[in-house]
Formats: structure tokens, sequence, C-alpha cells
């Protein structure tokens, strides 16, 4: 058993794209559709038109179908008026009142498009039967012994109003994106956001994580020194320890402030965890990387007892291989710190040719160029606390990407909460 | 005369925009199309298949045109082995050499397709005769009696290398968008971007405003109290005196910034030319206050000869009707602030409901709301400071939008150049 | 028992702050000090001169003294000669080697204080005895029949270098900070970082909380919001049903997505958990208002059991007192919302005055709102995720604050767990 | 002929810094001061104490002299009453009202100090005569029969209130920096801010580097990518050719999009001018890279005539130096590029030793990898959009810097207009 209905899509619905969100729409309620007439305009400024019977195994997913092409642009083929009824009191909408879009629209009212005045966001539609009222028919020119409608938000409603309700019988004319080639104004999308749910999202990095463990697959980790600094590092050298990264690709920064904390107790000179300076405590930075040169390099350090904990530790003790590509700002730089950066290039593109997931921790540096190494179908995670940088990196075409604005201080141990305990 | 070649599509070509993008492709560049065969996957998972001519008046445009039409993932119908030649010494590639994506590719050579190697972007594509050598064949598994191709990095080409040349016989596949449900994974879009040439992006507004005067349009300004601290004050104040903005809608503290000025020769305390404080200058805002209220309002102090300069001086005195609207941070107010946010909304929405263009500048708080009642087909100029700001603003599915991230105290001047003595 | 040294201060030392830091160094590291000579410039550009003895238990006390003394621009009266030793290898240097500050440094040889020329921050000094080596002399003008001194990084260290140990011969001339008046070039400090160990922060918030209750004081909590689209809504209620939160100072939007999440399980259209947008899930904004003004405001609404979870909803069971200010970008506004400006700061006011301690959570709007309201001497702790924001709020004078730059997602679960469960 | 007055400080004043803000304030403002009586705490958490005579050539500047010290907490010796008047009307306060700070305040009034009730900045301070009334009593436990002190808004002003007026018979407390190591919260401070007066700041910069040319100063500037990007590119090369500039030390992505614009016109393959991306626009990038490859370097280039316009082709021209320094995120790279990270900080250290103004231009890489090679002496103007870069690049003690948080691609151009137009 099923339900259909014609509808039609007529305008530029294919370089707008209006006819893939149609299309989509229809496949992710579970519908299907068949194209009856398709002309497609195959020039510029040529438009296209297109009838298609949509079908779904209930009325109810029809209708909802229905509703959502209808805000995409569509329209029903043979269509019947919207519902209207009174507002029961002042200020106070009857339930199930359609709330507007910021889309031109238009109502049916006794078999007529009645355009909806002063279209803007999340207002209630009122309709006026003949004769309209002085004011509206003043603004916009109407003939007062027509019927008219136009927007009113919730705490202007009136007892009696004529609010309209559900989705049959509304037409909205969501803008078309105008071509790149046709000016200076174009259809702008919005980038990340911090105003995501934060431990949700993260749960599903973990998921994705444990997904590509479990399936034999290989974890990259690109963490900035910021993931020490923000005292994450005992975190992640659970992580390491845990298997769940199989290769770290860091700067020689990164692992000179995981060993100074493990050398000194501070990071950049701060303790991490009384966020006091002690004094001489700036100098621990150097004074770490004179330690490890005098060591001749971190894995003697740690075959020689003088690191005993941290990340870099943990990738010793774990053969969990890792490259320090050495950077003009350094200090030092440490022994294990490739400073020819065409070197440095070609040890990360060893590294991460056949990763499927990187994640990405706080670093600008290092995720530029280990993207750059990476085809489009690794799945990329980066966190950072800056939108710009995760903007940034994903603006790269990556198929897969989780981009997550957040601190990478409170992010790191959620996710070994996650991962190790969850 | 034209020229014509078939093109194939296949997968999910619609509801990934793949179709969308190859038909604006053609169409930007002065081709045109018809479409031979189209069958479309109808529900979810089912893929789609598309065979089309495409023509073009030129042999060269057709050429460009198939190329873009390959790097969105259309392949030739009947294809022909890509060009290659040794390149001339160590790293100087043949010129015309090929630059690939960062998608998966393949190149045509002795009529069949062999898979790139090491995708990754921006390098050369490297052709290895039968037999290949053994690096290659280790790594990825390819009978040693095969050719081969793989990337190089431009500076570890060697001399004699065969290197891939022009777009002819060369496949790339472009991920396709997941559709949203599929998971966490998303095809993640960049947003805004400071880095764009600033002064022609002020050109171009400049041109918009010129342009909706000229037909008589109505140019509403939203700016914030940035605009008087960073020192843009005189100039938008010249823009008004111009004809240039035909309302304003602002808040409490941007008049009283204004009017400080005026009163008192600084703004928040601070003189703007010298960007020195004068004793008691942090008095200044409350004491503007105050003497406002004493006049009775703006107009009134304008008349009485106390207020003789600036924004909300030229607004009086040409007629430029303003609202300014209260908020919970205010000082004050003036007596001319409606501090009841219900009133406020009713007055900025008379106020935009006819406005052609809106140049919102560096205020978060009123865009938003300027923008709230704003239908989607209203011309949207919006410029701060903050990428975040100007993100949100026009995440709000504005057909016509110009987002520029810039210094408000930068901006001003040069449009007000540009528009009064450009 | 103590030990003590004479040391000097010369030039600008009071207004450049020199002296002060110098008091507090000794006074931190539990020494103390007599001042035997103070002769003050008491007009601009006059120097200052001041002599004293500081005194400490402990030889060793005593030393760290003044080496922090020497950092910050104090001299011995009776300076040594500074300690050197060779280089053991190339690139290693002399355990306790002395790292250089960027400031002018000298260090005393051979009873002559020798100007460390080519200064930079995180190098070595080296002693070259006479005769110099002709490349410093010939940089600087040395006489090649005198010593001299000169930086040099860790790895550019030669075997047998003279390297400076330890702190005694060092003198050190941190930069005076200009005068406000004297230029546009001025003494900068940087501001509010990320880059601060996230979770012992968070847990200093947590005692801060404890320590207010505990003496019967009043948190107020001033939350944003992304509080509530971020996925921490049921963390931050969790905490008003435990007693920690004994106002709460809000905006009408913060309060519509709380209930949003309530009556729909989305905010602003989003399932928090599944991060999925149900179909006409953008519709539940407005409807939620529809339905709180139908039930006649939030108390209402709880005691007709339409609300049964979420923040106001504890609020409203707790007898938790809570203030919603409206703003002109408010959709509805809920009957609870006070829309004029004036009656909501004095709301705001009136709940404020005694408070001890304001939360200040991702919101700018209503933080600013709430902290013009406050005496300088409340205790104020403020998150937000932007930088900015941050550093705007902790600018304005109070005495004790902390300022944290983190994802408020991540910030109030970690919160909750350290109260509730800690 | 001079006026004085005696004042006194109590409580932390040194190292809360008190002391050396009202020797400053008094310096500034051209008077001058004798300190009759100084004890000095010498232990943490005793008080100091401080009696000194202020002098200075009028009484209006003694007057305003009091008033700062008043403000930073200082008090008159022998303090007079306040003086009051009555509000002329609603809302209207009289001409010359004393207008809040946020700190402790008291007011002398009849021989008694007054602490003011409800303090918050910005309100005037109403006088209550004996009895006061219920409320205020009411809430702060004032005895009735006694006057009281309490802030009141402008708008809440009645007529008749009594307004304190001036500066005299006023004690403000501000509160003291507490100590580092005196628990987490912490006295904050805030960083750069974009809202200055932008013109204004250019009109600095480009003052400071008249002032270094015409006393025969180094100039070296560290461009970022950003400089072409935002289409300035041909301003930093007008000044190169003006004799502006006398190094510069960047990276081969500067140079590399520097020498795109000139062989393709894009800048990353957009059109600059034109915002249009021409097909192939994405190659000129690698394209160009490939080209001064096969030329042999930039100079090569530019010998041959291959490049003949833009900032590298000025350098060479005029034989200002450029060093490039390599990092991994680099594609090529050119000849000239520097790969090893020690050697280009030889290379840069080289350069920027004896510079005595460095342009930081929207870079952070490279502005750190010099700043790391600086003494603290040298001047540094830093511009960038993100005030975050601002804050790190000035946050290392630099003694004379401009920060200025501004778009490089107005700020080149205005500055090329200044320097070279003005």
């Amino acid at each position: 058993m099923s339900y259909s209905r014609i509808v039609e899509l007529e305008g530029h619905i294919i370089d707008s794209g209006m006819m893939g969100r149609c299309f989509g729409v229809i496949m992710d309620m579970d519908g299907w559709f068949s194209v009856e007439e398709f002309d497609i305009g195959t020039r510029r400024h040529e438009e296209s038109y297109a009838r298609m019977r949509v079908s779904a195994e209930s009325i109810e997913t029809l209708g909802e179908i229905l509703h959502q092409l209808n805000q995409n642009g569509a329209t029903l083929e043979d269509p019947i008026d919207a519902q209207v009824e009174p507002a029961p009191a002042d200020k106070v909408v009857p339930a199930g009142f359609y709330s507007t879009t910021n889309h031109p629209t238009e109502i049916r009212y006794q078999g007529e498009w009645l355009s909806v005045d002063h279209i803007e966001m999340d207002c209630a539609v009122v309709v006026e039967p003949a004769p309209a009222d002085e004011r509206s028919s003043a603004d916009e020119g109407h003939d007062a012994n027509e019927p008219s409608a136009y927007t009113k938000t919730l705490n202007a409603i009136e007892k009696g109003d004529l609010v309209v309700l559900g989705e049959a019988g509304i037409r909205v004319h969501p803008p078309e994106r105008p071509r790149s080639s046709e000016g200076s104004f174009g259809f702008m999308q919005g980038g990340v956001s911090s105003e995501r749910p934060s431990t949700a999202q993260i749960g599903n990095v973990a998921d994705a994580i444990e997904e590509t463990k479990s399936r034999g697959g290989k974890v990259v980790c690109v963490p900035g020194p910021a993931v020490i600094h923000s005292g994450a590092r005992n975190d992640l050298a659970r992580l390491v320890r845990g298997g769940y990264v199989d290769a770290i690709s860091a700067g020689n920064g990164f692992a000179v402030h995981d060993l100074e904390r493990d050398l000194y107790g501070t990071s950049l000179g701060m303790d991490v965890e009384t966020m006091k300076h002690p004094r001489k405590g700036h100098k621990h930075h150097i004074y770490t990387i004179s330690e490890i040169i005098r060591a001749g390099g971190i894995e003697a350090a740690v075959e020689e007892g003088i690191v005993d904990d941290g990340i870099m530790y943990e990738c010793v003790e774990n053969d969990v291989p890792y490259v320090l590509a050495g950077s003009i700002r350094d200090d030092g730089p440490l022994p294990d710190t490739i400073t020819d950066s065409i070197e440095a290039q070609n040890a990360i593109r060893e590294q991460v040719r056949d990763a499927d997931l990187v994640l990405m921790l706080a670093t600008l540096l290092h995720s530029v160029a280990v993207g750059n190494c990476l085809p489009s179908t690794t799945r990329v995670v980066c966190v950072d606390i800056n939108p710009a940088t995760v903007t940034q990196l994903l603006d790269r075409g990556s198929a897969q990407a989780i981009g997550m604005v957040t601190d990478i201080g409170t992010f790191v141990p959620l996710l070994a909460d996650d991962l190790l305990e969850g």
C-alpha cells in the first residue's frame, strides 16, 4: 500500500541545488519518486522544469515529505486551501499554527494564492477575509475588496485573528543560489560553530576511533603544545598506552613540553596542577632540551631512566613511532627533531599515507602539513578552540570530517574516559 | 560551428551535488549540453547515471570544459591516453604538467586505467612503464610486470621521470557528500575568511550601494559603537550627509558615543585622534547622557546648538530617521531610546521592511534583531572583525549577501572615499 | 640566623613598576628587606635610586631571591665574577648554565662588566677571553685585546666554549615601562589565554563555589543559550538542584532553549544527544514559546506538569529566583520576560547586589549587564570560548576574577561532577 | 608660585602598584612631590604608609591631580565635606555631578565619612540627610537617625535628590592587586582590542617608520601570505621601492603568492581584483613554483624578465635582502627557500640583529621566529586581524610595541599612502 502526489519544480532547479535537496528530502524520509517530466535548461539563464510523482508508505509520511518539499520550493500540482482557525485569546495562537520562514510565501485561500505581506521569520500568518483592513491595503496596494494575508509576531496576535495552520495550501519560494560568476553578492554559508553539544560530539569521535581500531585501522595523532599546557598530557599518554594511537606526528615544541613536564613537573615553567610558576620555572624549557641533548635523544633518555612518564615515554615503551618536524620557532632543537622541512615532509608522508583516521589536536602548522599529504578519503577529526583553525583545516575537501571547536584541555580527558572507561 | 563530446556521470550524482556542479561548469563557461540518458536512483542508496553531449563554440573552450567536468567527477565516454613527457632535469617538470588534487585519481596509459598511488595535493604524476620499480609494487601490491603511476612532489622529480601532462586521459573521483543522516562525519564546508582582497571587496559594496540608490532604493545602516571607537565617525557622518543612508537602526550606546565625541571630543573617554585619555575622560560618557536628558533629547539638543556635528546630528539635519533600541547594558538611557524590546522590535520592523540594502557594521545584537525582521530577498552587507559574527549573521539564508571580515575603522573611511570621491 | 646582601635599584624604578616587583619578589619568597637609602625622582624624567638590605633565613633562599631581583633589574652592591665552565662536547652545555632573557645583559668577568653581544632569549652566554675572535670584535667594535661575551644557541655550542653558569655576576636591564603619555609605543601586556590547564582551573572554580556556599554566601549564575546548545543543560540543572546556584540572571532565549529541550527534546531544532535535526525541529523554538504563553508562564507550566525537567524547572521547584531580561533579538517573548530594559536592569540590580560569587557562562550581553551592577569587590568567574569576551568582561577592574577560555559544553559537566561527585 | 596639599597612601601600596600609579599621575600631570614619611611593610601581609606633599603650578592643576590621586586610592590628609546640590528635575542631575566607579566609596558629609551604599559604576551619589528613608536603612543596617549615601542611576533621579558634585570629600578604595601566590583568583588585565581608532594608529606607525628612517635606522618587514591574498601586494611593493623597508623576512608561501600574482594575476588561484577564480587558477600556485625552479631562483627569474613586478621583484631591483625560511607546510619549495630550520634561524638572526623597527604583518610563525631573535629594546609593530596573534606576539616583554588588530588588506594601503603621499 502506498500513497502518492504529484509535485512540480520550476526555475534554476539544478544549479541552485533545489532539485538535489528535494530528491534528498524524499529519500531521507523513506519515500520514493519517479520523474514524469524533466526539461533541463541547457544554457545559462534558461530555467528548468520537473514534474514528479512522490510516494510513501503512509499518508503521514507523505504529508511530512510534501511539507519539506514545499519548504524547499516545490509545489503541489493540485493544491488545496490552507486551513485557518481563529486565535482563542490575545497572544495565543491555535495549536499547530504555521510558523514562517523568511522566504517569500503564498497561502491558498478560497482557491486563490495570496502573497503573505511583511514576510519575516518565526511569525504566524493571519488571513484577512475581504474586505481587508486599511493598513495592509494601504501598505502593499491590495484591492480593499480582496482577502489578504500577512505575518504577525506571537505577541501581536489578537483574539479572533484567522491564523493559518498546518502545511497544506502554503507555497514557499526559497532564494536560488546565484552563480558565482554573477557578481559580488554570494550565497553565504556558515562555518563551524562552538555551539554544538560537546559531550555528544566527543562520543562520536570515540566511536569513530573504536570503529577504526576494531577493523585493524591506523589512527595517527597530530598534537600541538596546547595539549600539554592545557593539562591533557596524562590523558593522551593513557590513550597511547591503551593502544588507541598508532603514530604521532608533532613538532619539537610538543615533545619538549611533554618532557619538561616529566623532568621538572612544569609546562613552559608553570606547574600544570597548582598553576604556580616555581622560581626558575621559565628555564625548565631550555634545561629540558639540554638534558635530552646530553642523553643523545628521547629514546636514549628513556633507556637511561631520565624520562619515565608522559606521551613521548609511552611512545618509546609501546613502539609507537613518532615524527618530530622542526620549525623556525623551535628552541634547541632535540636531537630527534628533523630540521630540514623536505625531509620532515617525507617522514610525515610515509607516516600518514596509510592512516585511516587522523586526529588533529590544537595545532595549525602540523595539521596543515599532515593534511597536505592525505588523500581526500582519509577520515579527519580536527579539534581546536579557534573556529578559524577548524574552518581552515576542514576547508580542503576531506570527504569525512568532524570539526569541533572546543577546549583541548577538556576534550582529551573526556575522550580518554570514553574510550578507556566508557 | 560547434564541437562536442559525450561525458558520463555515475553514482550519487544528484544529491551529492555533482550533477548541479557539472551543469554549472558547462553553462558558466559558455558551453551547452543535451542529456541523452538519465536514470535517477529513486530510493536511498540507489545510484544514478547520466550521459550527456557537451558542446562549445571552439575546441579550446570544449577542452577547458571537459577538464573542469573531469575535476568534478565526470568521465569521457571515449577516453584517450594521458600524455607523458620525461623531466628535463632534476626538480624540473615539463611545462604543462598535470598537478594533482587530493582525490582518488586514475590515468590512462597504454589503453588501461592506472590508479595513481599515494595520491596527495599539488604533486606531479609519474608513470613507471612495466616493469615497475620494487618500491611502488611492494607498497601497493602491483604486479611487477605492469606499468604503474604515482605522485611525486616537485623537489623529488628526477631527470627522465615520465611526467603526465595536460588533462586528457585523467579520471578524478571527488568524494560524494554524505547524507546528513548517515553518521557523525559530515562534509564540512569552510566559512568566511579575512583573507580576501579588502579594497576590491569594499569597491563591490560601494557599487551595490550606488546601484541601490540609483534605482531609488532604500539603504538602512545598522552601526555599532565600534564605528565611533575605531575613528570612523566622520566618515559615516559624511555618508549620511551625502544621501547614502536612508535610515539608521542602532542602540543607545552608539548614539551616546557619537554625541560624546561631539560634546567632549572623546569616545569612551579617549581622544580618538591623539589616542590620549584626558583626565576625567571616563566621565564624558555619563556626562553626555546627562546633557542630552537635560536638553530633552537628541533633536532638541541639535536645535539648541548643543550638538553640531556627527552622525546623529547629520540624521537630524538631513531628515534621516533613526531607531535607538534599548538594551540591558545601556547607561542612561537617552530620552530617544526605546526601552521596551517589543516596541523597539516593532520600530525596527517598520523601518527595515522596505529596505533594499542593509549595511550591518560591527554590531551583533542589533544586526540579529534587524535580520530577524528581513525577508530573505533583501540584500545584506555584514562587516565585522570577528569572523564568528559574520558567519552567524550570514547563516540565515539571505539570498544576497556580502560578508567581510575587516576593521570597521578602515572599512568606513575607504567606503566613504569610494562613494564620495571615487 | 639570617643572611643578607645589599642590592641597588636605579632609574625609573617606581613608575616602571620595578620597585614594586622587587619588593614583591622578596616577600613572596619569604625574605624581608630594609630600605637604607631612597631618593625618589619627583618630576618626570628624573630617575630614582634605592639601596636596600635583603635578608632571608637560608643562604639558598637568599640566593634565589637575589637571582630574581637580578632578573628584575636590581644589582648587587658588591658583585663577584660570573662562573664559567668549558662545554664538554659540541651542542652540550655544562649543567647549571645561565639561560638568557631578551633584555640587555652584562656579565662580570675578571672584575669587569662585559656587555653580552647579540642578546636574545633562551641562549647560553659564552665568554671569549682576550684576544676575542675577529667576528664578534668586527661586529660590535670591541678592542680585539679585550675579553668579550656573546650569546650562543644550544646547537651552536662547540666543545671548549666558556659557558656562563649560575646567577652571580650577571646584570640584566629589563625595559622600563614607558609613560602612557610618551608616544604611541606602549608597554603591551597580554590578555587571557586558552592555554591554561583546564581541569585544574575547573577545580579552582569548584573550590571557590564550595568556599562561598560553606560560609553562607550567594552564588548567582548568568548563563547564555550556549549552555543548552552545547549539551550542558542537565549539568546546570543538577547544580541548581544541588543548591549551588542561588539565583539565575538570564535572557528570554536561554529559558526558551531550556524549555524547548524539555518539551521537544531539541535545542534550536537539533536533538542535542543524537545531533540530528528532526523534521519540523526548527519550529520547536516558536512552538515552545506558544505553549508557555498558553499556560500563562513558566511557573504555571511547571505546576500544570507541562514542564517537568531542566534548569527553569529546577528553579521553580527549588525556589531559586530568576530574572529573564528581554532583548530586541528575542522571539516571543515568554510572559516571564521583562521587556523594558530599565525595569530589567533594576531587577538584575536587586538580584546581584548581595552576590558573593557570580558565574558568567557564555553570554556577553547578560554578563555585561550584570557586571555593570556589581561592586569591584564581588568575585567573578567568567567562562567563554571566545577570548575577546573573557577579556572584555574582566577588563572592568574586578578585584577577584577567574577568566577561563574553554568550551561551556565540557566546563559545566566537569564542574558539576567536581561539586556533586568530587 | 606653586600650590600644594598633603596626601596619604595606606595598605599594600607598593606591590599593588598603587604608589607607582600615584607617582605617575603627579608627574604625568606636571606636578611634583616630596615624600614626607614612608613606612614600607617589609614582609608579606605587612602594610605600608606614605605621606607626601603634592605640588603644582596652578590651583586647577593641583585640583585635577588630587582628583586622580583620589581615584587611585590616595586620600587628602585634611579633608573637606563633599559638595551636594538638589536635582532640578526628575532624571536631571546638577551639572558637575560626581559619577561613580565600581570601587567601595565614601563621601564626607557634615564632617563624617559615609559609606556609599549599593556602589556600582556610572551612577550619581545621593545623600539622604538624617533621618534616612526606611529602605536603605533596612538594607544596610544604618541607624535611621543618621545620614546616609547611596547610588542612583540617572533615570532614577528624582527632583530634589541631594546629588554629590565635584571631587572633594570623596574617598575611593580601588582593589589591591592580590599576590600571584595567594590563590586562584587573579587580578585580570585586558588584552589588545580592535576598538581603537584605526587611521590614527596607522598614522602612529607611519611616524615611527619615518622617524626610524630619518635617523638612518633599519626597518625589517615580516609579511605573511595574507598580505597578498588581501590585495595589499602593490602597496607593500611601493613601500619597498620607496625605501621604507630594509629587509624582508618571510616564508616560501609568501614569495610564491607574490610571484603567482605576477606570473598569473592570481593569488591562490583567485584574481585579487575581480575576485573571480579563473579556470585552472588553483594550479597557478604550483605552476609558479615550477617556473621559478626552472629559472633557477627568484633573482634569475627577475634577470630573465620572467618576473617584472611585485614585492620580490622590488627587493631584487632595490637590493633589499630577503630571507625565505622553509616550513613543513610549504609546496615546492622555491630554490631560494632555506629548508633547514637551524640555518633559517641563523639567517634571520643575522638579518634582524641590528633592526631598529620590525613590522610583523599577519604571520604568526615568522613573527615568533623573528621575535625570538630580538633584544627587548627593538621596537615592534604587530598587525593581525586575530587579537590572539597580536596578544601572543606582544606578550614577550618588548619595551616598545604597537599592537594593532586590523585588516592587513586595508592597513598596508593606508600606511603606504601615509608614508608616500602623506
